[in-house]
């Protein structure tokens, strides 16, 4: 078909009316915006118009809720492994993930900066269209702001979303407790690396892609494989440091991880090394920690290492029951440091 | 209590740390971005800390779910009558009172530039506050990011909004249909010329306020009194000229209005004169259109009009069974003016 390309995704109908970039006039409520819409941002989700309508109706379904919100701002919109695109579909859906749900809807809510060019606003669409129908959510209702030149950055990029948690699932910090086996679900640190190597314009002999990635799948494989998954984290910012850090305070347990055990890719390493940063402080998009009781952490891991994005997965430490201090990690030498929350920002912009 | 001021709103606790503007740090994921949360955001809406999760669960509920978002980059922040953060509830409240819903959850998205003072954050938090409180929803999700200074301008809103529809609500555009009464509920363009004249600094004898308002309780006790509304529109960007031009587009019938019963403050239409604007196309935050069987506008009438908000709803027109063209409006001396949409941008960044 003509109006097609190679990868099914349908071909950007540019020019608008011969604008090659988006003008204040995109977002005043008129004639160009509802082209915007009509021509470029509802065909590239491969969402349908919402007919005049304000919000979308949804049926009831069995089950609670999960309902969550992001905004991403990364800097760059485009780096290895990713765009902010598929960082807001992968971000919001594995929000959902780690409360055990099922993600089921989208909502996008763009607020462009006047100048962002037409093409590159498609291409991030189309990335939004093939990370949401991967990770089987509808995008069904939307939102578009202009902001002019220089009181944006090109693209913020805000996704809500819904989702259904069966009956019987119940996971939250709460639920950890002494004795829990702490497993990651792959290396740290690639997401924020990819993203600073891109900013800095290093460059390294294997480009550090970044791991955004959709983590519902392997979470609802480890529930169906009758996994009593206690707690799950993804490691966004802050990273695993500060994901064990939160948890560990809010439900008044001690964690101990050992350093020999963390996963960290040879480039991810040296990277950090080079800008002084701390993988354990730093944020992946497609990696999380889970908690789960002892007997099963064999079993869990099977099950994670069946999946493209948690083949890596690995026990890393357990959960004691002295709350302070809340983590420490033990060297490879035997000693053992205290892992803290950082004071300040490492890095800016990472999603 | 010496930690609440007289109208019961928590007195910001600032300063914190001594820092009284966003730093990019608070962004970061480490512990200035924890206290800004739980020092100011969650005190300041008066919302419960997600106890390190990511996703609110929520218990299902009867009836249909309506699932809304919307950006919120209104310049400046503060304006007469309101500031971005009433703004950002009553839109998300009303976009779901348009579809029949009765809001109940909303999420908020906060995107802070570097430098924006913390006391303004507070204050526009604490509006939030106010404001979902009288619309009877909770705050339930939220995530903040900060860009650089100069890639933002202070502060962006985005609130996502679940509402619940009961059995038998149907209101959407294609219920709309000749012989139907057009009813607005209040005066046209306030909010859009406070926004103006606030921005150009334009001062009037009677200054002129924001109508941001929920719209709620309002259509609820339309519904209740037995109303079969049609269709609900807010008539916020492109006023009530596109919301008319869209619902006559999708719906594919006419609508006629009589420019003599259009409700305008005289201080809106001299502050349109001096501009060059026309109040049709001036967006309005707390106003809204509804279509109603011909035989029960009366009674809608007399409802509207024990509310606040809709005091001065008056009749404006009827629906016609020739859509082309889609809106015509008949002028004070019986000439006949079709009413197209705007084809570009009136005002920018208005809500």
């Amino acid at each position: 078909m003509s109006d097609t390309s190679a990868n099914n995704l349908p071909v950007c109908p540019l020019p608008l009316d011969d604008h090659p970039c988006v003008l204040l006039a995109h977002g005043g409520g008129g004639r160009l915006m509802h082209r915007l819409l009509d021509e470029l941002i509802l065909p590239a989700l491969g969402a349908e118009s919402a007919g005049a309508h304000d919000a979308a109706v949804l049926e009831a379904t069995e089950g609670r809720l999960a309902f969550t919100t992001d905004s991403f701002v990364v800097n760059p919109l485009f780096f290895p492994g990713g765009n902010i695109g598929h960082l807001a579909v992968h971000g919001t859906v594995n929000d959902l993930a780690m409360s055990g749900a099922i993600a089921k809807q989208l909502s996008v809510g763009l607020i462009l900066e006047e100048g962002l060019p037409l093409a590159d606003l498609w291409r991030i669409l189309c990335s939004m269209r093939e990370a949401g129908a991967a990770a089987g959510i509808r995008f069904v209702t939307g939102d578009t702001k202009v902001v002019d030149r220089g009181k944006g950055d090109g693209l913020f990029v805000n996704t809500s979303g819904l989702g259904v948690i069966a009956d019987g699932v119940d996971i939250r910090p709460g639920r950890v407790q002494p004795g829990d086996t702490v497993i990651v679900s792959g290396d740290l640190g690639r997401h924020g690396m990819a993203i600073m190597a891109s900013r800095e314009r290093l460059s390294f002999e294997t480009p550090i892609r970044s791991d955004s990635a959709d983590l519902g799948t392997a979470v609802q494989t480890l529930l169906r494989a009758g996994i009593d998954v206690h707690c799950l984290r993804d490691l966004t910012r802050g990273g695993l440091a500060s994901a064990l850090h939160e948890i560990a305070v809010a439900t008044r347990v001690g964690i101990r991880i050992e350093q020999a055990r963390l996963p960290v890719a040879e480039t991810v390493a040296g990277a950090c090394e080079m800008l002084g940063l701390d993988p354990l402080y730093v944020a992946c998009e497609g990696r999380f920690v889970t908690f789960v009781p002892a007997a099963q952490s064999d079993q869990a891991l099977d099950v994670l290492h069946g999946h493209a994005v948690a083949e890596q997965a690995t026990r890393i430490g357990e959960v004691i029951d002295t709350p302070r201090p809340p983590v420490t990690m033990t060297s490879s030498i035997g000693a053992r440091r205290v892992i803290d929350m950082l004071s300040g920002e490492q890095l800016p912009r990472i999603c």
